[in-house]
């Protein structure tokens, strides 16, 4: 009888082992298919960008630095900026307010890349010093900046966010003119070390 | 006996076991090895550069805005174009012609980095907007472009694209002196969500 | 005696098991939580930049290609050179010596993005070609260059780096006015394949 109760148990065992063995092995040996539910990391954060114009040296954020022939760097190009190259560092802040203190800095690079209509393509990291975080998110991607929302990619990330991949959505919280413009960035991590 | 036959059973239990234990924990607490046999998917997309010359205002897709300090903005640079920095706006195809219906635009930017021979590094991404694909495929890499082949790194994607990783094969499809450039891009994914 | 023995055994089993379901399941079917204890792969690289100052062109592998408006391309700009982008091709040496035969050639762009302190944002790729290593490696991230260590995203790789991800810490190695600088690259990578 016990021995009989071992054999009927070691059925299901075997079939629970093959299937382990399956999703394990698939994972390890080909390319990947994973479908994660939910982010590991959230977080909400603002920047503010105020470009140079000529008149605004103390405060800007911003500058472009390159343009196509036909236009100079002071300001930005007419169609559509196509061809500028803007180099910033924008404070983040955890609210929609210019003059809330700062929990990092947004560093890096966009460029307007469309004659039709604004578009940009984004290079630039968050880093990240405040008391709840310390290190960096690094991005890339497009940013079609007339959408209402637009995602970009999280590419890598240090300290904190050491070695993170994701998704960030943007939304043009704000705009004045060709001088200030606010993002809001949901970002939204689905790898966490 | 058969409490026998069930201990005998009982061995290779725990050999499996173990082995499953360590692969599984082997890619959950440590550095992960893995050798993806296949993509998970795969394109085969042309891209088409136009780069403006000062006369091609029009259809140009492309503009230097960067250049070193002996160079001008109009015209590619001596010394294998070194130290130009362009910003592009492509048309897609599926196949290798220009006028094809496009699927997306390829934007970003590429700039020339070697003074002996022609070598670029490029960070762009594929926005996709098709029956077929919605999203978009982000990638950055050096390009020695007289090599046949060469490939560039998938560093992050949105929307169908979302999280994707893997490799880009670049060949030069067609080039027209300092105007026109075609390349084949064939994409292959090793990460999909 | 020997079907209790086998009827013990079976509680472990389970719960080894469950453990097993456990883990597995939380890193194919949601966002993954992973603590790499070691890299699978380091590497301790050298690489050199001289920035063309105009009177350097034959030695120079650097040349600032885009400034703001109140600079230049041949000096660096005043403000901690905020907005001065530079495109390089430097040799990569497994010491710290300028003569040592190269491994390879670090490619791509920097640029300074802060007013107040020196800070660069970088984005480029190692191009390895030695009997050890044939690939590339690259890099994104903010690069707080006045800090005796920093560390940046490894986003993606090719050839023996195919698909690699990681951290690299960067350290000035030695600096030499506006012409010339070292920086020594701990590149540590936790996934390879």
């Amino acid at each position: 009888m016990e021995g009989s109760r071992g054999r009927m148990a070691f059925i299901p065992h075997i079939l629970l082992l093959l299937f382990l063995l399956l999703i394990t092995t698939s994972t390890t040996t080909s390319s990947t298919l994973r479908r994660p539910l939910k982010p590991c990391k959230t977080l909400i954060l603002y920047f503010h960008d105020i470009i140079y114009n000529g008149l605004n040296a103390a405060n800007a954020t911003a500058a472009i630095v390159a343009s196509p022939a036909w236009a100079n760097r002071t300001i930005l190009a007419g169609q559509n900026h196509f061809g500028d190259v803007v180099v910033f560092d924008d404070p983040i802040t955890l609210d929609n307010n210019l003059h809330s203190p700062p929990v990092g800095r947004a560093q890096g690079m966009y460029l307007y890349d469309k004659k039709e209509i604004y578009t940009a393509w984004l290079g630039f990291s968050f880093v990240l010093n405040s008391t709840d975080y310390k290190g960096t998110i690094s991005f890339i991607g497009a940013d079609p900046l007339m959408n209402k929302t637009r995602d970009v990619s999280v590419v890598g990330g240090t300290g904190d966010f050491f070695m993170t991949r994701g998704v960030a959505t943007l939304m043009t919280d704000a705009f004045e003119g060709e001088v200030y413009f606010r993002l809001r960035a949901d970002v939204k991590l689905y790898e966490c070390y």
